[in-house]
């Protein structure tokens, strides 16, 4: 076999077998396919596309190139839920301990990344204690025991995919469907979860910004998910304006508290019950949707959810009062209000843009190496389609130094307030089920 | 800029401007853009294509990457020809004596190359004596004075072409119609010619087996030639069976002399004319191509031509009386003919089988260090549509081996003889100029 004819054969819209597709994900990950090639044959897929099997034979050969999660030693069926990316995404938080909290056993494998906050573990850490270091054994005993734990990223998973994600990242492949999907699910599956709730963002602060094109990725992964035996399923909501209202790493966890209290935002809510009822029905908990979400409603309020973070937090070395007293979490010196500079109705909140603003505040990581501020970000007090009136503040600025006429700049231009009538936008634009 | 920015204009189906070529074609030359990003180009190129002003900046850029002959010194308006390849082409060795003899100046640039047969030079060095080891001063001195001269491919011509048909090679992007016109004219162009001939092979022995495929490769050639300021013009060939009767070095030799007497197969002689009257009128040779082709007529049988051959083989150091007694060219051991295995009309004689039989036998290169045998090929007694007798010879094998049983067996595979009608295939399939 050679990855000349390959690529010919990619390139002249022919599919590919899935002992090719093994052949060209085995001798890139071992080094013998040149990166040359291989982007060649990326830019080909990204033309010709893939079809349903050659994406799973894909998705599978890049499991297949590293070491694969085995949790088959914890009871249940364990569900994971994976989300595209957006602003102020604080699902993961409330998701762990809400569906443990009704049985759903959330072995959940983490990392740091980039972005404009950091990590679910960076957020974690706000928690004073807690910590993610520590062993397989001790990951699986205590999921077993709490039905949640939360563990950093180890060994050597899908390679393959980490070696072509380099390279589309420099050669202007990053944006085809079958490559998207298929880099998102071989972390999933080789992460070792038996069923998938992904959720796939659209909107302008989200990677698909378009409706047709988020709806295209989740029946790609949802396809691929049920292709290769894992149960997978997608909502796709919206990331038009930032989900809840905070956005940094504190400030989250406070918001994750006060949602698993059943005091959350509208929309982080909703959200949360959405994804948590599949989860819930996928790890077989429940009969039905309806059945899945009483039963997540029923302990947002009884205060179930709650204890389940608290076991979580106190499992892993944190210390779990901070859910009833927040005020100890960290928190920045300033708190700078944004007054609004007309009355009208709030007609946009540019994602994207918050998430900057908060990345400037220290937020985030731009780079591996940069140290991340628990402390600070921002707090919405209106969403599109809320009223305000002059002076009235939009959001609150956490920071440590007091000099943020730059990120104010940014955060009013990211905002504008329209005096006609504005409809707060959708929040799940729809179900892809297989 | 950044290649990735022009990978992505590319990919999205934008053209490309003068700056972004060069910055591509500059930082590949000297190493500072990757193979990996080269290739995604060239595979967005595959799919995308490029428009007329875009191929001659890549051609120009291509032109620029290395060292330009300069020919300013000869007399006249140098023309060259180019052939895209095919079997037993002997035009060259005939063309340049031929139009040097009506005044054009011929300063013809060559190389030996891998395929069926050498090239051009191989070919001359069957003429004992003749080198083209001579000076450039030299070079130039001789193209005045006798109008004609070969030398050797030297200089550090078009690299940027090198490194991008290398990479080509690997990544299947060869053929692509923008990709080949800049490759193929860059050199040309590079080589100093003022204005070029083109002579675009079509049919099963050629590379573009396709007439429609023949002519948008000679449009896009002519178009980037005129762009550029070379005067251009296509001439489109027959090559579904090999041109002229031999195969082989010194049995080309031969032929060219008996062409050069008048004496030549029709096809050869006829396409000679053709490329020929093309090239004089370039040169401002001769007001029409009537006029043109008269004057090469006149001196094929007047004895200008071959006297003009027999002054340029002297003049670098080749036995001239070569010419009048060609068996004193090298020659075979041994002459065994190819019997007709039934009666009929030739239907086909596949141009790229006979050219691999000539190679069996010794006449080509396959790798850069291979030794060619000068003495051995092929020489066809029929083509298509001619009548053969069953147990008449179709062709003799020049051989040192006794042992032809392989190369028989790949003959006769290659030739087919039918009891129906058949036509003489047209041998010129059209012009493109400007």
């Amino acid at each position: 076999m050679r990855m000349y004819d390959i690529i010919e054969k990619k390139r002249d819209n022919q599919a590919l077998t899935k002992e090719e597709i093994q052949f060209f994900i085995q001798g890139y990950t071992n080094g013998e396919i040149p990166d040359y090639q291989v982007s060649a044959l990326l830019m080909a897929i990204y033309f010709q596309d893939m079809n349903d099997q050659e994406r799973a034979e894909l998705t599978q050969a890049m499991v297949e190139s590293g070491d694969q999660i085995d949790l088959s030693a914890i009871d249940g069926i364990k569900v994971d839920k994976h989300s595209t990316g957006g602003v102020g995404d604080t699902t993961t938080l409330i998701l762990a301990p809400l569906v443990a909290s009704v049985g759903v056993p959330v072995a959940k494998m983490s990392g740091r990344g980039l972005g404009h906050t950091g990590g679910t573990i960076d957020k974690l850490e706000s928690v004073p204690g807690f910590h993610v270091e520590i062993s397989n054994d001790e990951f699986i005993e205590l999921v077993n025991k709490n039905k949640v734990a939360v563990v950093g990223q180890s060994g050597n998973l899908t390679p393959a995919d980490k070696k072509i994600y380099g390279l589309r990242d420099v050669t202007a492949t990053v944006n085809s469907i079958p490559l998207i999907a298929s880099s998102i699910m071989s972390k999933k599956i080789a992460s070792g979860a038996d069923a998938i709730v992904l959720d796939v963002k659209t909107g302008a602060g989200a990677f698909m910004k378009d409706l047709d094109d988020a709806k295209e990725l989740a029946t790609a992964m949802v396809t691929i998910g049920n292709k290769v035996g894992r149960n997978t399923m997608a909502v796709i909501s919206d990331m038009s304006q930032p989900l809840g209202n905070a956005i940094g790493n504190a400030l989250e966890v406070k918001e994750a508290i006060e949602t698993l209290q059943g005091n959350g935002p509208e929309d982080l809510t909703e959200l949360c019950l959405t994804l948590g009822s599949q989860m819930v029905v996928l790890a077989k908990q429940a009969a039905t949707i309806k059945e899945a979400r009483a039963k997540l409603e029923e302990n947002l309020h009884n205060g179930k959810a709650l204890q389940q973070f608290k076991i979580f937090l106190n499992s892993q070395g944190g210390d779990a009062s901070v859910v009833d007293q927040p005020e100890s979490l960290p928190q920045a010196t300033y708190q700078i209000e944004l007054p609004a500079k007309s009355s009208g109705k709030v007609a946009e909140i540019i994602a994207d843009d918050i998430g900057t603003a908060a990345m400037m505040l220290g937020a985030g990581r731009a780079t591996k190496d940069a140290v991340i501020d628990l402390a600070v970000g921002i707090v919405l007090h209106k969403k599109i389609g809320d009223e305000v009136k002059e002076g009235e503040s939009l959001l609150t600025i956490h920071t440590n130094s007091e000099d943020v006429d730059e990120v104010k700049d940014k955060l009013y231009r990211s905002i504008s307030i329209s005096a006609g009538e504005i409809e707060a936008p959708t929040l799940i634009h729809g179900m892809v089920t297989e």
